[in-house]
């Protein structure tokens, strides 16, 4: 039995009852596919991909009528498994209401933000005759690989003329309190592999071999010195974290072969990707030129500029909340870095201290507040 | 059937063919001690130590008549591992003669020298009484770790009032002819274990963490910068290496909570274990004052100063071959490092170019010089 969509708590609990662990879905997007189109919506269902990282289902969602922009939600539907079982006071996928919380995986991250979005629709259709369009676009894929998630969706979008004017993505990026922070960007993300090949030997005889540690130990003090940035009006520095080394010599006595590492960047706007690989590939080559570099960029950094975009979600949230939202781009990354190849995107959701964690929670007030809000955001969107 | 004494080339393909791969034995230690007892030494056998790393067999033999100095021949009867038998191109213990070359493992490492002895033994005695004191010191855990073999045969020589007043350590110090080189000491050894705890986190929220990595890159950067010294008149410059660094992160995303390195330092007489271990910690306290050094010296460095004992080697060497030998420190550890708290040591023996590789072997005509050479230094040493 599908929840009444105008209702946002049980929608939450209906979906939290979908134990949809990334990839599976356990009639997660049914659930909000019913309600959807119970309210008029004209759905898709994307599937791609294949094992290993597939195949994952998608859910597109869209209703128009009248004149006006195309304003779209985005979220996922997945969560990330509930981990020690034994550190959960409730059944993560039960649902239950305890002292005015909702406990369970997703409740935070992000089911409670799908459920808003549905019931703030569900309000706003009832008010009396759309103007523009609503889409949904939501993933089964946003806490795994993200290959065949939004990404592709985005493409179908493309493919059939169905790109939006402005768009929200529900991720938890509020803090204390909802409304205290939306993010209006995220820094972007790579890692690199570094393998450098030495010459083995004796450690009596130094001058005959090629310690591969020497040079690589050389490398990470270059690549760790340099100040990549002091950060700017809208980010954080940037940073560089060493995540691993392994060389894996169990003799004493010998000088190893070989020598890697592993090596994070979570970089602002006033860097690409490829600059930052042509950097790495070029402070190895200084130290090891037979070294190889193996470079994977998870996402470029981005900035939706405070403008309309922001100006509108903030507004919303004032209405509701009285709090005006920090605009930042602190945290890991979200499906937003996809988007805004389409339009201008914002996040805001509910709070997320509690995300990825056990006896993950969200006030039943924040739902109905956030609601509220998304609402707001509809009716001022779609003023024409 | 014992070989005649008199014969170093009989004497070491039979030594050969006892498979002595330490802790083995394999009748090498019987055989050596059959020669002398026949020569009419007193022989001792001294097996210590329990497992992991005993028991081991070891032979202390002496014989004595007239007055003069005591003189000790010290060596080794174990021999490394074969390896990679394909690689071969004789039987590794058949003791095969071919070419004018004795192949098999030991040959050059060093049975063929303990031969030469026995044979320069032999020919001594023969010539008439002798005057003074002559010793051999015969240990089967020379490539082990040493713990059960000369170190302990010494304290039990020092509590029998044995000590010798000057030795030859007959280990393969030759390097492209038969008296080329000699050594009159050693450098140090030490290995350092370093584990430093950092807290681990979030790539996306460095300053919630404290990455481990970053302070050993730092601190291995400190310990590798130093110059230890340039070295002096009779040793090589210190040197250190880093020999393995290991984390074992495998998320991209996840700083780590423990970083580990070994290092190894050669040292010489410019310096002490204790010195260099209490530099480590000072070194990695600096950066990281939680975390964990555990140092182990192998031996201190140490050098017999040339004088009377060199003097006498360098001369029955350049009596037989012509050659007036360098006077090394170079190269790894040997016993030797124990010796030299009793009584002045060097070492002499058949070039090394092979030993502890495939096809070690050691021409005929150097274990023949070599027993000549042996002969020559027991004549001027026991001279009166
Ligand atoms: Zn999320
Ligand atoms: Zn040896």
């Amino acid at each position: 039995m599908t929840p009444d969509p105008n209702d946002p708590i049980a929608l939450t609990q209906a979906l939290i009852r979908c134990a949809s662990v990334t990839p599976a879905d356990e009639g997660a997007l049914d659930l909000l596919q019913t309600a959807l189109t119970g309210l008029g919506f004209a759905c898709t269902r994307l599937p791609f991909g294949h094992p290993p990282d597939g195949p994952v289902d998608n859910l597109f969602a869209t209703i128009a009528g009248g004149s006006g922009p195309h304003f779209a939600f985005a979220g996922h539907s997945d969560v990330v498994p509930a981990g020690d079982l034994a550190g959960w006071s409730e059944d993560p996928f039960a649902g239950d209401i305890r002292d005015g919380f909702i406990v369970g995986r997703g409740a935070a991250d992000m089911k409670g933000a799908l459920a808003a979005m549905v019931a703030a629709t569900a309000r706003h259709l009832a008010k009396g005759p759309l103007q523009g369009r609503i889409s949904f676009i939501i993933t089964g894929d946003e806490e795994g690989p993200a290959t065949f998630g939004t990404t592709m969706m985005l493409d179908w979008m493309e493919a059939n003329g169905l790109v939006p004017d402005l768009c929200l993505v529900g991720e938890p990026t509020s803090q204390h309190g909802l409304g205290d922070m939306m993010k209006i960007g995220r820094r972007g993300s790579l890692n690199a592999w570094i393998t450098v090949n030495g010459a083995q030997g004796h450690v009596a005889y130094p001058t005959r071999a090629d310690n591969p540690i020497t040079r690589l130990v050389a490398i990470l003090t270059d690549l760790k010195a340099r100040v990549l940035d002091t950060g700017n009006d809208w980010f954080q520095p940037s940073n560089l974290e060493i995540t691993d080394v392994s060389v894996g010599n169990p003799a004493t006595n010998l000088i190893p072969a070989q020598a890697r590492a592993r090596i994070n960047i979570r970089f602002n706007n006033e860097h690409s990707g490829a600059a930052l690989a042509d950097w790495i590939r070029a402070t190895v080559a200084a130290h090891a030129p037979s070294a190889q570099v193996e470079v994977k960029i998870s996402g470029e950094a981005f900035l939706t500029e405070p403008g309309a975009l922001s100006a509108l979600v903030g507004d919303a949230v004032h209405a509701v909340t009285g709090r005006t939202p920090e605009l930042s781009t602190t945290g890991g990354t979200s499906d937003a870095r996809f988007i805004r190849r389409l339009c201008p995107v914002v996040e805001f959701g509910l709070p997320g201290q509690s995300m990825h964690k056990v006896d993950e929670h969200a006030a039943v007030a924040d739902i109905a507040g956030l609601a509220a809000i998304y609402g707001v955001l509809l009716a001022r969107a779609l003023s024409g």
